[in-house]
C-alpha cells in the first residue's frame, strides 16, 4: 500500500461521507419535520443512499486496493505511508470488510426485515402482545446469525456482532468485566436500599417546555456546544446525528410532568455533540472523522449527563438558574435537595428511565438475553419467560406486561444485537478516563461548581476527542490511562458518590 | 421503442427522482434550519447528488434505448405503448438530451461560476457595487451562451435558454404577446395615476409574526393545502420545494411592517403546492409528476394570490379575521379598503414589491435586456445604462443606486436567463384558464367570497394539477381553453378589475 493507494481510497471515502451526511438530513429530518405521509418515499430515498455507499465501498477500485488482504494485519505499507494514512487504511479497510462481505441479498433482506419487524414491534407493544412480533423477530435473529457468520470469528459469534458496534472487544472480556459489575452494584444496591429514601417529589409537577427550552440551551452554551455547528430540535426520542464535519445536531423531548428528563437528555445529548465535533481537522472528510465505537461514544455523553451534570458541583451552579425558572417547585429546598434527588436510585422495570446504578443491571440482562438468542440457547419464543425470571434475579421486580419487560426497547427488532453492552462500557470507561483527567485538571466537580466546563472541555478534546477513530476503544483507553479497561475505576465513583448522596 | 425500453427509463427515473428529491431535502434544510458553518459541505453534498442524477440520465442503458435519436419527432412507437408512457419517453428524452448535450466540463463549470457570481452578486449588491460583480457576471453569460449552443436552436440563441423553463415558447412569440402587454398596460397605468390614489397606510404599522402566522394557517387550511403532506417553515426568501411525492413544503417570510407581504406571499406559495401535490396517481415516481413548466406554475401560484387572494370576495371573507387580529389596524374600516388597499397600482423600482399591474413591465423589461445580453448585443458593462434608461421609459422611474436597478434581482447570477418571462406568461395562462373556469363553478370571487375554496381546487385538480407535464404548456392550454395563448384574458381582467378598484 503506497500513497497512491490511498488517495484512491480517500477520493472514495470522501464520496462515501457525502452520501452518509447527505442521508443524515434525510434522517435528522424524518424524525423533527417530515410530513407523516412521505415515509414510505423517505425509506427509500435512504435505501438508495445505502446502496449508493455499499458500491462505492465495494468497488473495482477499492477491491482492486485490498487485493488478496483478509485481514488488516496481512497488509504491508510502503515506508511514505504516514502514519495517519494507515490508521485511515485500517479504518477503511474494516468498514470495505463489512460490506463486502455480506452479499447484497443479506444486506437487502436485512433493511427490509429490519423495518417490518420494527413496525410489527411498535404494534406489539402498543397492544402488549408479544406473539404479534414474535415470529418476525425468529426471522430477524435468524439474518442477523448470518450476518456473525458472513464476518467469521474466533471463539463465539456474538463477538463478529459486538464488533460491528464496539470494535476489538470480546464477549469473553465483557463476562469478565460485567461480572465485576453485577457484583459490586448488586452489593452498592443493597445498601441503598436499606437507607433513608430520597424525596424527589419537588421534581415532579408541571414545568413549562418553552421554559424548559431556555434553560437547556443556557446550559449548551456554558457547556460549549456551538450553535453556529449545530442546533437542537424536538422528537419523540432524543438523538445526536452528524450531517457535516460542521453540522451535528441534537434533539431533546421534553416530559412536562418530570423536569429531569429534558434537562438530562439535552445534557447527555450534548456530550455526544461535542466528540463528533471535536475532531482533528487533519481528519476531515475521512473516515477518521468518527467516533471510534460507541461504548467511547457513550463515555462522552454519561460522562457529561452524570459524573458532571449530576455531581454536587453542577447541581450548585444549576440551582439558582432553576429556581428563578420554577420558584414553586424549588421552595424553601437547597441546592443539596436538588443534587440528591436527580440521584435517587429506585429499581425500575424500564431501561431509559433507570437511574446511575441500576442501569448496569439493565444491560447486563440485555447482554446475556441477546447471546443466549442469537447463539440459539434461548428460543424467541422462551424470550418473555426468560426476561421476567432474570429481571426478578438482578432488580427484584418481575414486569405485570410484556410491554414493560421484554418489549420495551427497539434494538432487537432492527437487529441491533451487540449494541446493548456499549452503554455499560460508556459507564466504565467514563470513569476511567476522568480518574486520569483529574490529575490535570482537579476535581471535575469542583470545575463544574464554577462554571470552568471549558477546563473540562480542553481535555477531552486534546485527549480524546481529536483522535475520532485513530485509535481502536482499547488502544484509545491504553493510550490516555496507560492501562486497559478496568471497570474498578467506575465502581469506586459509584461507591463514594452513592455514600455522599444517600448518607451511608 | 417498447414496453421493455419504457420499463428500462423509468427504472433510471425512478432512481433519478429518489435522487432529486433527497437534493430538495438537502436545498429545504439548507434554506430554513442549517447551521451557517455547514455551507461549504452542503454545497458539496448537493454537487455529488447532482452528478449522481447526470450519471444515471447518460448511463449506457439510456443511451442504448436511445440510440439513433435526435428529436422526439423520430421516436417510433411499438403499438404495446400506451399513450401515458409516450407521454414520458417525450419527458424523459428531453431530459435525457439536455443532460447529455452538455460536456460534463461544462456543467461542472456553469455550476462552480454559478456559485461564485452569486456570492459576488450579493456582495455587490450590499455594497451598491456593480464593478464588483461585472467581470463574474460576464463569465456567467458566456457560459450560458455556450450551454445555448449545445442545446441548439431554430431561430434565436434566447430560444435554447427559454426552453429550459417553459417548453416549446419561442422569443418570436414572446415579441407578439409581450408587445399587446406592454400598450395596453401602459394605457392602464395612465389611467391608474390620474384617478383619485388609495390610501393603504393602515397595512403599514406593526404586526406581530406570530398573529400573521396563524392567520396565514388559517387560511393555508380553507384553500385546502394539506398539512399532512407538506409544512410550512420561514426562510429568508419564500419558495415551494417538493421533496417527496407526498412532501411539498413551502416557507413564508413576515414583515413586521408590513401586512401584505406575509399573507400574500403565504397564498403564492400555497398556489405552487396546491399544483405540486395535486399530479395524478399514475404519475407517481415518473418525471410527469412535476409542474409542466415554471409558466404555468406560475399561473397557480398567481391565481391564488392575485386574482382569488386579492379579489373583492376573499377580501369580504378575509376582512373579519384581519380585524379580530389587527383590531387597531382596521379600525372602523371595511373589507371594501382591504381589497383596495391591497390592489394599491404604484410604480416601483423593485420588482418583487410591484403591484398586479406595473409587474409586467418589470419582467418585460428583464426579458428584452437578457435577450440582448446574451445575444452579444449590449454588454455586461453596459447593463447599468441600458436598465436605468429601460427602467425610466417602462415605468417612468430611474433607480438613485444600482442596488435598486439592476443589482436587485438574483437569477443572471446564477445564469437563470431565460427564466424571467415565465413569470409574466404564468399571469397570462392564469387569466385565460379562468376564463374557462368560471363557465363551470360560476364567478371565482363569489366562491372565494363564500369560502368555497374547494370548487375552485377541484377544477383545477381535475383539468390542470392532475395532467403534471403530461402535455407541453402550449398543448395544456389548447386543451383546457380551446385556444392558444392568448394575452387577452389577462388583459381584460385587468381593465375590469382596476376600474373598479380604482372607480375609473
Amino acid at each position: 500500500m503506497n500513497n497512491r493507494d490511498i488517495a484512491l481510497l480517500k477520493k472514495t471515502d470522501s464520496e462515501v461521507i457525502l452520501l452518509s451526511h447527505s442521508a443524515a438530513v434525510l434522517g435528522w429530518d424524518q424524525e423533527t419535520y417530515m410530513p407523516p405521509s412521505s415515509v414510505d418515499e423517505r425509506s427509500r430515498q435512504l435505501s438508495l443512499l445505502s446502496a449508493l455507499v455499499h458500491e462505492r465501498m465495494t468497488s473495482e477500485t477499492v477491491k482492486a486496493v485490498f487485493s488478496g488482504i483478509r485481514e488488516f494485519d496481512e497488509m504491508e505499507f510502503a515506508q511514505e505511508v504516514s502514519a495517519l494514512d494507515r490508521a485511515f487504511a485500517r479504518k477503511f479497510f474494516d468498514l470495505y470488510r463489512k460490506q463486502s462481505l455480506l452479499p447484497a441479498s443479506l444486506v437487502t433482506e436485512l433493511s427490509r426485515q429490519a423495518s417490518l419487524t420494527q413496525h410489527l414491534w411498535a404494534k406489539a407493544r402498543e397492544q402488549n402482545n408479544f406473539s404479534l412480533f414474535s415470529p418476525e423477530l425468529e426471522k430477524m435473529v435468524s439474518l442477523v446469525r448470518q450476518k456473525g457468520e458472513c464476518f467469521g470469528y474466533e471463539e463465539t459469534l456474538y463477538d463478529a456482532l459486538l464488533d460491528e458496534y464496539e470494535k476489538g472487544i470480546k464477549s469473553s472480556d465483557l463476562e469478565k468485566v460485567f461480572g465485576k459489575v453485577e457484583k459490586r452494584v448488586k452489593a452498592l444496591l443493597e445498601k441503598v436500599l436499606s437507607a433513608k429514601q430520597i424525596d424527589d417529589s419537588f421534581l415532579h409537577g408541571s414545568f413549562d417546555p418553552a421554559r424548559q427550552d431556555q434553560l437547556g440551551r443556557k446550559m449548551l452554551e456554558l457547556l460549549g456546544y456551538d450553535l453556529s455547528r449545530g442546533r437542537m430540535d424536538i422528537s419523540a426520542h432524543p438523538f445526536t446525528t452528524t450531517l457535516g464535519f460542521s453540522d451535528v445536531r441534537i434533539t431533546t423531548h421534553f416530559k412536562e410532568d418530570y423536569f429531569p428528563a429534558g434537562l438530562y437528555s439535552i445534557i447527555h445529548e450534548c456530550g455526544h455533540a461535542l466528540y463528533e465535533t471535536g475532531f482533528g481537522e487533519t481528519l476531515k472528510d475521512t473516515c477518521l472523522a468518527e467516533g471510534t465505537s460507541l461504548g467511547v461514544h457513550e463515555s462522552q455523553s454519561r460522562f457529561w449527563e452524570n459524573i458532571v451534570g449530576r455531581g454536587k458541583g453542577f447541581s450548585k451552579l444549576f440551582w439558582p438558574l432553576f429556581s428563578k425558572a420554577f420558584p414553586e417547585a424549588a421552595g424553601s429546598r437547597s441546592f443539596h435537595d436538588f443534587f440528591r434527588a436527580v440521584n435517587r436510585v429506585f429499581p425500575s422495570l424500564i431501561r431509559i428511565n433507570a437511574d446511575e446504578v441500576t442501569y448496569n443491571l439493565h444491560i447486563i440482562m440485555r447482554y446475556r438475553l441477546e447471546k443466549a438468542l442469537v447463539e440459539g440457547n434461548i428460543h424467541v419464543t422462551d424470550l418473555p419467560d426468560a426476561w421476567n425470571s432474570m429481571s426478578e434475579k438482578l432488580l427484584g421486580l418481575k414486569p405485570d406486561s410484556n410491554a414493560s419487560g421484554v418489549l420495551q426497547d427497539i434494538h432487537w427488532s432492527f437487529g441491533a444485537i451487540g449494541y446493548f453492552p456499549t452503554y455499560l462500557l460508556g459507564n466504565l470507561y467514563g470513569a476511567q478516563f476522568v480518574s486520569v483527567m483529574e490529575r490535570k485538571t482537579g476535581p471535575v466537580d469542583d470545575l463544574a461548581g464554577s462554571g470552568n466546563f471549558r477546563a473540562i472541555l480542553e481535555w477531552l478534546r486534546e485527549n480524546i476527542h481529536r483522535h475520532g477513530s485513530v485509535y481502536t476503544p482499547d488502544e484509545l483507553i491504553r493510550l490516555v490511562t496507560g492501562e486497559p479497561l478496568d471497570p474498578g475505576f467506575f465502581l469506586d465513583y459509584l461507591d463514594k458518590k452513592y455514600a455522599e448522596v444517600y448518607r451511608l
